[in-house]
């Protein structure tokens, strides 16, 4: 029986990748002169994937790659008046307001009603928190866990800590690579809510055989489903 | 009587502002044609501060400062060349190896036989998590908090959170702002030992007259401190 549900935060309960898919257009925009946009994203993703291991997660990490690539895409043409734009997009991500998915405003609280919350996120933790603190969510949670990254591991040393059994626990989430399949793994329940948009690095397949796991289309569908896992 | 000592870690356990000071030498030598020293210095100092509620502490938040402020400084004559120097400056001050303060390899062990030992540190989550990982101290610590702002409100969280009560608590580190007044201001012991070299940020002057503060020299001079604490 699920006592405790453990809530990812970006494009969970707010968006967040529209947000990054949003400044990629305004990033090719101002690189059309110089590449197409395909090479552009090919490109920038694999300087963030070379960054990862140096910056981790988050839009300061993804600023930095953006100016590191512009420079090479251009083999150093690039002027410093179009860095200065660059560094303003990223900036205007990280001033972007928190914007609750549907249902959100609503389910949460019902659910802080009957079961634990925890919120587990991974990222940039000043960032983080900002939204957390902006997203106005944070009171119906006992615990708010920011993570460098979110594997077996990281769930396990979490759900320790609070003294959460795994049978007990479901974790919800868009992201099966971050949100799901670790927690399937370590013998949790996952209910996995796809967001519109997945960032490149965390797609992965959806485990449909696994008798824990569940997919729903929008939170609204998540509290009849709870009490079934 | 204590039974719990709360270290910070940068410039506490290990060095960190000569790394950040290093890089600003040679931060000052790249824009040396366009500027003086203690000039780069200040604009410098006055962008980290506008951006620190955005960014919050840690590298990638100087890089993304460092870059801005040659932008700035050169009036948008900055090549992408210079731009790209600089940001290697930031890669390497991340890539740094983790280099621990004398005695810290000796007494935190011995520390670690009779009290429970919290690590606090505040700044970047996953550059953090790579030093203490690169420490090899991880192991003596029941807890490791990294922290966005080390003030009041967080402390207190962090004690409730591990159980501790005020009056068995000694936090220790080298920043009198956020290691020991907050501590003290709540009713806990505070241990300052200087580091040689103190961000402007953190400039704070000592409660010498208060009942629980002390200060050492080095980390050596702390476990016979702790029990007339």
């Amino acid at each position: 029986m699920i006592r405790c549900i453990g809530f990812d935060a970006d494009d969970t309960l707010w968006h967040n990748e529209n947000i990054f898919e949003a400044a990629h257009a305004r990033y090719r925009q101002l690189l059309a002169r110089h590449h197409p946009a395909a090479e552009v994203d090919r490109v920038l993703y694999a300087t963030e994937m070379r960054n990862l291991p140096l910056y981790g997660y988050g839009v300061k990490g993804f600023m930095l790659s953006t100016v590191e690539t512009a420079i090479e895409l251009t083999q150093g043409t690039i002027s410093a008046a179009e860095i200065r734009a660059i560094l303003a997009l990223g900036r205007e991500m990280l001033a972007h307001p928190v914007e609750l998915l549907p249902g959100v405003a609503e389910v949460v609280p019902v659910l802080a009603r009957d079961y634990r919350l925890l919120l587990i996120t991974k990222g940039d933790l000043h960032h983080q928190e900002r939204k957390i603190a902006a997203s106005g969510l944070a009171a119906h949670f006992s615990a708010i866990e920011i993570l460098s990254e979110k594997d077996g591991t990281a769930y396990d040393r979490i759900l320790r800590r609070h003294g959460v059994a795994l049978e007990e626990f479901v974790m919800v989430g868009n992201s099966l690579k971050s949100d799901i399949l670790p927690v399937l793994e370590l013998g949790g329940a996952g209910v996995h809510i796809p967001y519109h948009l997945t960032w490149q690095h965390e797609h992965a397949e959806p485990p449909h055989a696994h008798p824990r796991f569940r997919r729903v289309e929008r939170l609204a569908d998540l509290p009849p489903l709870v009490p079934a896992l």
